[in-house]
């Protein structure tokens, strides 16, 4: 049994990590640290977990700078879910330490640090990490994933985009300059913090663009890995949509098919990539649909080509806070540390 | 005041049309029908009409093959919300009898009768009126709705699809061969019979496309008009999207730019186009929100440009049973009979 | 026309006046207050008016002490969406500079000072005021409000309790001491200011108690207007509920009958009662649903018995923001200034 | 591991009992059968289960009478997620050939065959099992469960009443005369047959009673369950009540506090029955809400006494499907067979 951490328990991937890791078979909950909220139980923060043996009356710690070294005496992995640049510091200080560390902030995603910078601003905390981290990925990257000591957990949108597209531009079968992804994510997405756009009234009738045109902080994530599968640059036009509806993300996205190829070919090559992993690749005609992946580890990715424009149609459904996030942290900590990637995962989504 | 029929009464549309009728200061509900519900008085099938004087007792009537004669002498105008095909033989039989007809269904939209039997299927029931019919689209047709007899009101996805598109087909800013168009519609476009996919607790946390790739009987009507207002034959992808929500359509629509046109071309096109009309067009950097058109006969249509990619966003916001339906089709009417376009009809959504 | 102001307008409540106003044919919008965005436009905090004539487009004022003398010049009546205390003290200086005062919050309710006190806390800023206004519950104190220049808009928790319960007290039917009122209240009726309760995340998909045990501020209005209505000290238990939905409060209130009352004495009361106004009350076996009012000045209540244990069940459904608020202050202006009791309000729910 | 069939897999409970075995160290799915379904794959009617291996492909079986002998030479355990009625037939077969059953429906819940058949009319198929079958409620019934060879698992409304009810009534705190039931359930308490009521534009928006005053089939289990925690008759009053969500029921009690006792004495007596099992007594101040309990095999019961009207507010939150039906089916055969409670059952909700 590993010892685990979990540093920003508080919120909503952090809970979600707390509730998967507490039916892993390997992994054991040792410290939950949320700065705003120590010294309270996790049941009072968290109260699914009241009266839940082990876990509800853990005791929230603060994790500060310099704790490290004391805490890689009590637990050999730690997940990070913590606000970008925090995640950093505290990732690098624990990787020193000996601490195995997921992170599921934005923090080691990128590969530039260039790019970085620009999209969330100010200095990066540990640059010389950038290259240690892998993409916690695993259906893309489960080769460097072995054995690794740093991972960073992947976005919940590019997570939903990427999953669908990669296998047709690693295949070959649509043009790299005509990708648009449409993409809509329930308002668990922005977290846990209360604010206008998320307040029920104004959220549970309405369906919203927002931070359009190149403006989102997930694009130049799923450009890197886009550009990764393609072997060469890919720029998308990418929108999300806030819906009303608390977990779930749907990627539809759009892309010319190059001459010859059909929806067959698509789907042969997602079932080729994904012979592997936690992806279910839909039978021609069905549709994928984020009731189905609630809660789940599971992502669902669909094909339809519309012939008279020569467009496919490549979608993709998870659930945002576990494949597109917590639940893959941990298939990736999984996979890093050779065990199935299922182990200990919610395969199958609550349904209803 | 003139005396009006609603034949198809106890639907959403239906229902819809009376709730604007009872507060239009020209229109007079005096008869409505509902054939599976006839002989229940109003406000046993539409509860929100209970107790309100002139309406809730309204007994419900069938209407038969052969009535309209007798109809005619008691209404001056009808509105159909009646299944396609049975819409268009009741139409054609009132029209015929001198009552003035908006049809709510698709009879009366297309005008080739063979897009429409290869669309709808069967025989067209009255291909002779599909060109004395008026496309009851205010702010695209307005002249030719002056004094119409026959109106076909448009469809939710079309018009929210057109409204932001057609500004920037007419004005020349776009590839009339890139247009995308994503839209996301609540659960009650789909009628007010149950259904699997409209089961509360399968679609309160789901987000699914439907009818993909060209499949969906909306989209001969919006390339249509589009080809309509581009002059030239248009193509579209078109993906529907069941959104878990009761109400709204959001379309996020895409297209390649010409060279030199900006994103203040888009937006002045469509200020120019709706100077008359309930079109809101919004300002730079404020995105359409189905919330803000619940319940409302405005529509909201606002852009925002990729410049990277040389792609406009184009998005437009409606109510599917307000400005999508019922309430577009009370404006058509009050355009019809040189009434302005707002008379009788909300404006202003019910929010939140 | 009546010139209108409505101070606090970026409010629900604000809001839902304005969406009124701007249909009502004898209130004409004049004046809009919202401290925290003067200087914007209404349209900007409340784009359901966005490009609405005459509405959209009013700019935000402040209200300051000291401005009612100015502001009596110019409007005739005003509509205060205020926070309690505030509301007391613009409401005194626009009623003592001759503005005709529609109070939306608690401070003119109770009739007395001690138990607002002890309510609201501090100090009520008008005391001598609370004799002069009148309660705008309009089937209960029609009298009253003839002529009224001080009106205290009911809360909407009381509205949806005190209709079902007045008829069986008004009448004798049901022991006073008996009286438990469980409520189910949409989340729209804590207002705009977003927080963890409301967050649609962790409000979409629960529902529970607060405010348990005779700690809602609702519960002396309530009582007061029970006792009114039963002519003796009524006490009750009062459990609201927040109900994962928008608008709406369902109030399920039980009571035991007395010797030889029925049912049908329930529902012969409350129409007796209800002849005039905006109440409908259910056939025998019809149970209320918020469904089925939203949006609408009208309240739904209907009664069954459980005869084996001699209880009524008497409920009410309204739109809390509605009838609850909004609609009902423009009733019971309506019923001061002889209007008809509808003059100007929906009446008709939007469905679905 | 025990080899585990699933009569009736496609519905609700049916699949909440596939998810929750799929991941119990002890049982393995083996069987399943879906009348309406037969010859389809699981994956293929509930596509959460697609891709999972060993789930998704099964091939769902029809089950019919005369098979149970058949069966019973292939699976070790049979969970009964019938309609009433077909569920006995079954489940008496299942019984007889040696099958250990946990029977889902009411059939074998009432000990009385005459309050059976009057509730659910018809003659009862099996009515010699009534004493034989256990009623799966393991904190009250504990010491029956052992060894049982025949479940009835409880239904939703009486376990989300009778768990904060029965220490009160067992400790002798309360009236026995004077229970009232006010209970919130989610709509997937309706099962899968979509309906008018369950149709999301209707039923998102829309609280609403029914079955009032003694009507709904679950009283009579109630009654049962609290007249043996009270060792008397007691007859209750229940309103269920429809409400916008799709999992979860609250259920808030109402009784007379017998003199001298306290809020305290009803926590105690609480905490005193659920030392074992997986019921939470919330602290003093904390009151239950379905959000916390979503998913989860854990009920969370509070309390809160009106010292005005010396009544407590006795509070019950579970999930449905769960708590309510097939999380508390396995934590009774985890009981039967020995096991602890919680094995392989979710006891931390999905949250949000």
């Amino acid at each position: 049994m590993l010892r685990t951490a979990i540093i920003g328990a508080a919120g909503y991937t952090g809970a979600e990590v707390v509730r998967i890791v507490h039916r892993h078979p390997e992994l054991e909950l040792s410290h939950v640290a949320a700065r705003d909220n120590a010294g309270k139980r996790l049941g009072d923060v968290v109260r699914s977990t009241l009266g839940v043996a082990g876990v509800g009356d853990l005791v929230l710690q603060s994790f500060e700078p310099g704790e490290a070294q004391a805490l890689a005496g009590r637990v050999d992995v730690a997940f990070l879910c913590l606000p970008h640049a925090a995640s950093a510091r505290a990732g690098a200080e624990l990787h020193r330490a000996g601490v195995r560390v997921v992170d599921l902030s934005a923090d080691f995603r990128l590969k530039s640090r260039e790019v970085y910078e620009r999209t969330y601003g100010g200095t990066h905390p540990a640059p010389e990490l950038l290259t240690t981290a892998v993409y916690g990925l695993p259906e893309l990257h489960r080769e460097e994933l072995s054995g690794a000591m740093l991972i960073a957990a992947p976005g919940c949108y590019p997570t939903s985009a990427i999953l669908p597209l990669a296998p047709l531009l690693r295949a070959g079968l649509i043009e790299r300059g005509s990708i648009i992804i449409d993409s809509k994510s329930g308002v668990s997405g922005a977290g846990r913090t209360p604010g206008p756009a998320y307040h029920l009234p104004e959220a549970a009738e309405g369906i919203r663009p927002y931070k359009v045109a190149g403006t989102h902080r997930h694009l130049p994530e799923i450009e890197q890995e886009l550009s990764r599968a393609a072997g060469a640059a890919v720029e998308v036009v990418f929108t999300p949509h806030l819906t009303p509806m608390t977990r779930g993300i749907l990627s539809t996205a759009y892309a010319r098919l190059l001459p010859g190829k059909t929806e067959d070919d698509c789907r042969a090559a997602a079932r080729d990539l994904y012979r592997a992993g936690l992806v279910s690749v839909l039978d021609a005609g069905v549709l994928p649909d984020t009731l189905w992946v609630r809660g789940s580890a599971r992502a669902h990715v669909g094909y339809a080509v519309d012939a008279r424009r020569g467009t496919v149609i490549a979608m993709g459904a998870i659930d945002n806070l576990a494949r597109g996030a917590s639940a893959q942290a941990i298939q990736a900590l999984n996979v890093a540390l050779g065990w199935p990637d299922a182990l200990g995962l919610p395969e199958i989504a609550l349904f209803p």
